[in-house]
C-alpha cells in the first residue's frame, strides 16, 4: 500500500528551515508501521534530517555549507542563473534530495532532537514542492 | 509487493552523468503508484539527483567534488589503489549510495530539471552494477 | 508488510565503525526479496555504506571529515556543548541519517566490498539507536 500526498511550501528564505509541521499536516492520520518518504522535486534545495531545537543550529549550517562551496568561483562553468545557483546544485546533492523515516504507532520515529529540515540554497527559491509517499 | 531488476551500466569515463535511459528502459512497465529505490553495488561511485539540462552542470559536479577531496594528500593512508581511490570513497559517500524516487501514473515523478546521476569517481571504474527494487 | 527491529548500539568512539553483524544478528530472518531501512535516531551520528575491508578506510573517512567541516571556527554560533557537537551535526548530514538496501535471496544485497558505517562525529556519544525497518 503506498500513498502520495503533494505538498506546495510557502516561499522560505536562503537558509535551513523545519518544515515537519506541513509534513504533519498535510499527510493526515499516518498507518501504525510503515515508511515515510519525502521527495522534493528541485535541483537546487535539498532535504534533510537534524537538530530540531535551537535556531543557531540552522544558522552555522548555513555558514558552513556556504564555506564548503563558494559562490562566484572562476572555476564555475554552469553561471548563467547568479552566482548562488551553481553552488545550490552541488550543496543538494551534498543534503540530499529526499530523506525516509519510520513510521511507529501512527507517527513518524524520529529522534528526540531530530526534524526535517528544507534546505534553501538560492536566494529566491521560491514555492518548493514535495511528493511525500507513505507505505504501509 | 517488491520487484528487482538489476543492471549493468557501460563503463563511464569519470565524472558525472545522466543514467535516466538505462533506468527507464531496464525498468519497463512500472505500477501505477509506488517507489523505485536504486542501488549501487560500489563503494567508489555513487548515484544522486540533479539538474538534468545543461553539460556544464556535470562538469562544475566533477569540479567542486575535486576541490572538496583532493587527491595526493600525504594524509592518506589507504593510498595503494591510486590517488584517485580514496577520495573517491569519500565522495561516494557525500554523494550517496542510492536514490529514492516515486512513482506516479506510471511513471517516475521527477521534478522537471531532475535527472539520475551515476557518479563515476575513479579513472577507470568499469562497468557499473545497480540493483532497482519498486515497490508498489 | 512492514517489520520494524530497534537496535542499541555499544558505545564506539569517534570514528567510522562497520556495524553490519550488529543489524544483521538483531534481524534475524528476511524475507526473500524486500528492501531495509536503517534509520539513526540521532543528529550528530550518521549511517552510510563503503568499503568494508581495509582499516585504513575507516581511519581517513574520519581524517577527511574533520578536514572538510573544522572544529573551534570562531563562526560557529552553536557552541555550547564542545567544539565536536556543531562540526558533527554537519558531518551527519553528509553522511546521512539513513541507508535503505536491497534484500534479494533473503540476505541484504551488498556489493562484494560494501559495509555499512556507523559514523560517530561525537567524542563521546555513547549508545546510538537504530530503527530498522524491512519490507517485502
Amino acid at each position: 500500500m503506498v500513498k502520495q500526498v503533494n505538498i506546495t511550501l510557502p516561499a522560505f528564505e536562503r537558509g535551513f528551515h523545519l518544515i515537519d509541521t506541513y509534513i504533519n499536516s498535510a499527510c493526515g492520520e499516518l498507518p501504525q508501521t510503515g515508511i515515510m518518504h519525502v521527495f522534493i522535486l528541485h535541483t537546487s534545495a535539498g532535504i534533510c534530517i537534524n537538530e530540531n531545537a535551537d535556531p543557531t543550529v540552522l544558522m552555522d549550517f548555513e555558514t558552513v555549507f556556504n564555506k564548503l562551496v563558494p559562490e562566484g568561483m572562476s572555476y564555475y562553468k554552469h553561471d548563467m542563473e547568479g552566482d548562488d545557483d551553481m553552488p545550490a546544485h552541488i550543496k543538494a546533492v551534498m543534503a540530499g534530495t529526499s530523506v525516509t523515516i519510520p513510521i511507529t504507532n501512527g507517527k513518524l520515529h524520529l529522534g528526540t532532537w531530530q526534524g526535517i529540515y528544507l534546505c534553501e540554497f538560492r536566494n529566491r527559491g521560491g514555492n518548493r514542492k514535495l511528493v511525500v509517499s507513505i507505505y504501509s
